[in-house]
């Protein structure tokens, strides 16, 4: 069984998918027509999206709508697309976070508030692309493995849509992760194993369902195309610039080499000069093959079994992780990983100087930027934007232990003055 | 001791709030100059902001910043505003919910989706307006009592200025907004007793403590200005217009009073036409004086002692219920309450259709909107926008009971067709 054969009758059909002209190959860039596949059968690496975007002007993106659907003419999707319910993602906070820059010792620091999306993290803007190529070529079921936030963004954007859908998480993922993939009335389903397992799950029944799609599976050489939109709204809320240096989180790598794939085709279009951008990684001591394959100088990730809080980023054989390592290399960045506990620290960091509550994923970017900055290997002169790509509220029990009320008091204002400290 | 007895020293100091011109008292319209005052001492009536507006344009709102400072020459704040590390609420959704209308069997429904907030709730917008006049009032503190959501932006919005906070909450909080208060690193205390003590304590504490805002208790006339983001983002949303029906959540009143103000305000700068618009109040049935007094015909409200899982609107006491009540009857609305048990239907039949995940409050508010329409009070062929105001992640064990994954299946396609019916 090969990557399409079950896919929707896509032989001999030609589907509008805005500017995006066919699929080539990672490895060796073989050429295919554009359909529902993700694998090269040429040369077996991933199949990624190429474009004849013609011209885009600045003009036409500023006139367009407040959604992710303003670089529509970038993205792999119908010129149509907004008019199709959907959740509407992205055009999120870039704050500039200069009390977070003043604790780090750092010159200029700006945050990129994905918290702020329709399900509260980056992964409505991915899902809100899958959904119109999924829609282009038919599909009528949207689906996932997840180790949470794309679970909740899936089965919103399918309610939206009014799709079914099919979700598949482990079974040990947080309480707020599996009630808000559930109440949107989806196929929710736990599996007992942890997010390689799921994944494994999801890549075989994508070839036995043919009218699923899935969403990081068989179309996600679509789905992926949708991070790029991280380094769009960076770049034109910077005023049309490339920042100095970002630090992204790795769970997959995919999110990192399409914020680098997007600042290259602004740069290529001309919408923004081709400045250096120095891209950084971000992983969890817990699961960090990307960051042990970076300091071990290797090109190959070795896979490994996930044991942190860190949960979104628990994806112990990251499928672009030779890529990641290719980009932060040729860029001249680095990759860390920081513990559990200084995860839970750059939460609290984060959350204290700037009143933005991340969840691990952005305790993860924030505690490896510190640790990079120690290290001499973050430029405290250059000017970063750090990609805060989930919402705090979705895992509270990593902050649980160390944070809450200062004290319970009866109602008086003696008793105030006294819990702080006042009489 | 008075309501202004121990406000930082204003005798003889004017205030740049922007537009905003004097304090009028609501039941006989005293005059009195710009401060940090919320009751008048001539007929003890609240105070509310007058303004001396000029001329607003389209074009001069339009072309402001993607937050409520867009409306900033509407609003009781400096012209500077914007330069203030804030965290630039308000600019949310405004999504046409044709699922949710084809359910209800109306014409059309739009959503007010304010859970994209930064703290994801309506209440980011009042309290970036009280921080802006606090700090031109030379406050240091900001303070309030809270049923939750206030508590999380309050902390927020302190720890992004870099002012310290002191958050009063009841002890029986659900633990996202107590966690979601406590990380930001203010002083948050958690009282024992139920909100409308914790609200009595605050204003005993005001008068105390000379450099602290309590934002909705004597900074509250600038406080509940924020809430007319609400029809000023909705009427420039649906085109430049009122809708013509629009259900509001009733905790304080406070919103419902102001939404009705900024569309009058909208009209009467010529922003839009005149055209009437119906409000409606929705209150949980375990905490409905208000609708108790609607449905009773009274003009003054008997306060209760709150028992519902709305906690969010669980104010016994509402101090704009008589406004509430006058507004929804000269505008040919109506109140009505549910139980509990229809404010979790209203959160799933929301999720379900249109994919957002609201909190008790936004339960409360699809389920009366449900409610009234059967009973023939909302009409099914006007224009409706319903206001959702806080997120669903913060009252989790609300939907808890019912909602969860259809299967935990192990890791094989077998396992999975089998829990979905497919063989």
């Amino acid at each position: 069984m090969t990557a399409a054969a079950h896919s929707p009758a896509t032989t001999g059909k030609t589907f509008d998918l805005g500017p995006a002209a066919e699929l080539v190959s990672k490895e060796e860039g073989h050429r295919q027509p554009l359909a529902p596949e993700f694998v090269s059968l040429e040369d077996f690496s991933p199949l990624e999206v190429a474009y004849d975007f013609g011209r885009v002007r600045r003009e036409d993106i500023e006139a367009g709508p407040r959604s992710i659907w303003r670089y529509k003419h970038l993205l792999p999707v119908p010129s149509t697309v907004e008019q199709h319910p959907n959740t509407e993602p992205g055009c999120t906070r870039l704050v500039r976070a200069d009390n977070l820059a003043k604790a780090l010792g750092v010159k200029q620091i700006w945050i990129k508030d994905d918290t702020g999306n329709p399900t509260h993290s980056f992964k409505d803007r991915v899902v809100a692309v899958a959904l119109a190529a999924a829609r282009e070529f038919g599909f009528k079921v949207l689906a996932c493995p997840s180790t949470g936030n794309l679970a909740n963004a899936v089965a919103a954007a399918a309610a939206r849509a009014g799709w079914d859908s099919v979700v598949l998480v482990p079974k040990t993922l947080e309480r707020a992760k599996i009630l808000m993939s559930a109440v949107y009335d989806g196929s929710l389903l736990a599996v007992d194993g942890n997010y390689d397992d799921v994944n494994r799950l999801a890549t075989e029944l994508a070839g036995e369902h043919e009218d699923w799609a899935f969403v990081n599976v068989n179309v996600r050489p679509y789905y992926s195309e949708g991070s790029k939109t991280l380094a769009f709204e960076v770049a034109e809320q910077l005023g049309w610039r490339k920042p100095e240096q970002i630090v992204v989180p790795i769970a997959s790598g995919s999110q990192l080499t399409k914020v680098y794939k997007g600042f290259n085709e602004f740069a290529q279009l001309d919408l923004i000069e081709d400045s250096p951008v120095r891209i950084f990684g971000a992983q969890a001591s817990g699961c960090s093959p990307v960051s042990s394959a970076f300091k071990g100088g290797h090109d190959v990730v070795q896979p490994v079994r996930p044991d942190t809080i860190a949960r979104s980023l628990a994806i112990g054989a990251p499928a672009d992780g030779p890529y990641v390592l290719d980009i932060v290399r040729k860029t001249g960045g680095a990759i860390e990983d920081v513990t559990d506990e200084e995860v839970v620290e750059g939460i609290r960091l984060l959350a204290r100087t700037e009143g933005i509550f991340a969840e691990t994923a952005g305790g993860v970017t924030v505690a490896t930027a510190k640790k990079l900055l120690e290290a001499g290997k973050l430029d405290p002169d250059a000017e970063t934007v750090l990609l805060i790509t989930g919402d705090g509220l979705k895992t509270l029990d990593a902050v649980q232990d160390g944070i809450g009320p200062k004290a319970t008091v009866a109602p008086s204002t003696e008793a105030v003055d006294e819990a702080l400290g006042l009489r």
